[in-house]
């Protein structure tokens, strides 16, 4: 249902207001929207682009007009654990999802802390990519660095969503050697391949694990993205990885349990969780201005804000890979 | 039960036959000894050190008369995983256990790859050490690399047995700012501050936790290690690490299940397994070697190998930390 809310204003002295260029539907979003859990009236969309329309009184590095990238956390990004990278466990963290970005305004807790400006406004073919980087680049981007990708690795993504796509994608440009992605549609393949993908595996659970050791003589990849959430997809992640590898997680866990001996046995890393996307913005919005990388390739589907249900039910029936929503101002 | 059993000799061309010096009983030994699983007549003991008596023609790096240590599992130290660090996981691993090594000789395989001898023949009092180096100093120290202990760093233990108790001591030896043991028993919280603990917590569970956070601005530790095994120990581990930092598990997992979304919600890092002591070895024995550590403290209780059998009890009722065992031909 989309509804009219309160127009965002300037409540603390370090927030901004922000008028919303795109906005985008998550797949975490698609949870609440199976009905998977209980959610009463939870506001969705937490990725956003937009520009600077008013800034509160101690706000220093943003200023009114500059065009900005955030992230699903908002973070001070100053506080220890921040300044360790994992800005998406602030201190004082404020969870956008509960604000709600996908409307014409939205207001930006810690804008100091939270948003990134580009160079200068954009063109239009760079907006979705931004959008990317607000939450699904930067969250496929930290799954290949908690998975260690590098260079001399050979790297597996378990999911062919946005996130997975674009874990291939950042561990091309981590410089991985050998890139292989577990996908059975073949759109996605396509755009995995393009995004720097080297090997498909079409099996999945144990039949996909033994696929990958005969591809990596019988011992498993250096380097594993999980970017589902399922107990069968984080299985696949462990059993792929070789001793003394490494799993980044990044699918929102939906009743995965992982039995320790399991995880004894295997002498994996295993690393992840809600991605500190802030910690990457910079370097990722760099790529996206040089036209280095153009992960905006996984907008497959364009819909007015008012149409939002309609891009839900396109992602969650696998016609749309991810669907961008623009905000009504901009459709006048 | 102690029993004779056949003179162990070389069969393969890769092994060496070794004169054991020491042996001892291992906190994972207990397991069995309690009944925990099913074990038929599984030969106890994998830790050892000796005097090489004979070795196969293709054996290069040992010859007849080291002082050597090894470690729980045989591994070639050649294959991909091993060269990564990882030789508990070698492609052609043995499990010491398997073969045995409480009694007065053992076949060790892959003897280039597993044993590594000492700069000469010990002094009487480095043997405890050394044979500390062959398991639980290897395993602890490997629970602090995995945890990432290091200069600056707030490393937790979990657990207080001989595992957990070196880990204290490689924390420091790694350089730790602050180092906070876990333990409720007056013997083990003076040994692990003689080993470098800068404080000590007697709570356990969520208690602990709490107390530890408070320790540490309610953040957690950097680093923790779980050297237990149970349910209660992983979830005190998680739970006491800030996001970001590093868990280092190394207590043998039993009937451990770890919850997807309180792991992913942690964003800790999460390694561990069978410890690959062979990476450690040549460093611990240079450290044992130059009286910088002296990690055979934790040896309490010494017993000839006939009387196994009581310091099976002694441990397991926590009246001993580790029990040294000697074997026959060295008590004539």
């Amino acid at each position: 249902m989309v509804e009219d809310r309160d127009e965002p204003t300037i409540i603390e002295p370090t927030d901004a207001v922000i008028r919303l260029t795109a906005t985008c539907i998550c797949g975490s979003d698609l949870w609440p929207y199976r009905g998977a859990y209980d959610v009463d009236r939870q506001v969705m969309g937490h990725e956003y682009v937009g520009v600077v329309e008013a800034i509160g009184s101690e706000v220093a590095t943003v200023k009114v007009g500059d065009f900005v990238v955030g992230s699903f956390f908002a973070s001070d990004n100053t506080c220890e654990i921040c300044r360790a990278g994992y800005q998406s466990h602030c201190v004082h963290r404020v969870l956008m999802g509960l604000i709600g970005t996908q409307s014409d305004r939205a207001r930006i807790p810690l804008a100091d802390g939270t948003l990134v400006a580009t160079p200068a406004q954009p063109d239009a073919d760079l907006i979705p990519s931004l959008l990317a980087a607000s939450d699904v680049l930067g969250t496929g981007w930290f799954a290949a660095v908690a998975a260690e990708a590098g260079p001399g690795k050979t790297v597996a993504v378990v999911g062919d969503g946005a996130v997975g796509l674009l874990a291939v994608l950042a561990a091309k440009q981590l410089g991985a050697q050998r890139i292989i992605a577990f996908s059975r549609h073949a759109d996605r393949q396509k755009l995995a391949r393009e995004f720097g993908a080297t090997d498909i595996i079409e099996e999945r659970g144990d039949d996909g694990v033994a696929k990958l050791k005969d591809l990596t003589n019988g011992l498993g990849a250096h380097s594993v993205v999980e970017a589902v959430g399922t107990q069968e997809a984080m299985m696949q992640a462990i059993r792929a990885t070789r001793p003394g590898g490494h799993v980044g997680f990044v699918g929102v866990s939906h009743d995965v349990s992982i039995p320790g001996d399991l995880l004894f046995g295997s002498g994996v890393h295993l690393h992840g969780g809600p991605a500190p996307v802030r910690r990457f913005l910079p370097e990722l919005i760099e790529l996206i201005w040089d036209r280095t990388i153009e992960p905006g390739k996984v907008f497959d589907l364009t819909l007015p804000i008012e149409r939002a249900a309609e891009g839900y039910r396109a992602m969650d029936e696998r016609r749309a890979i991810k669907v961008l929503l623009t905000p009504t101002d901009n459709n006048d």
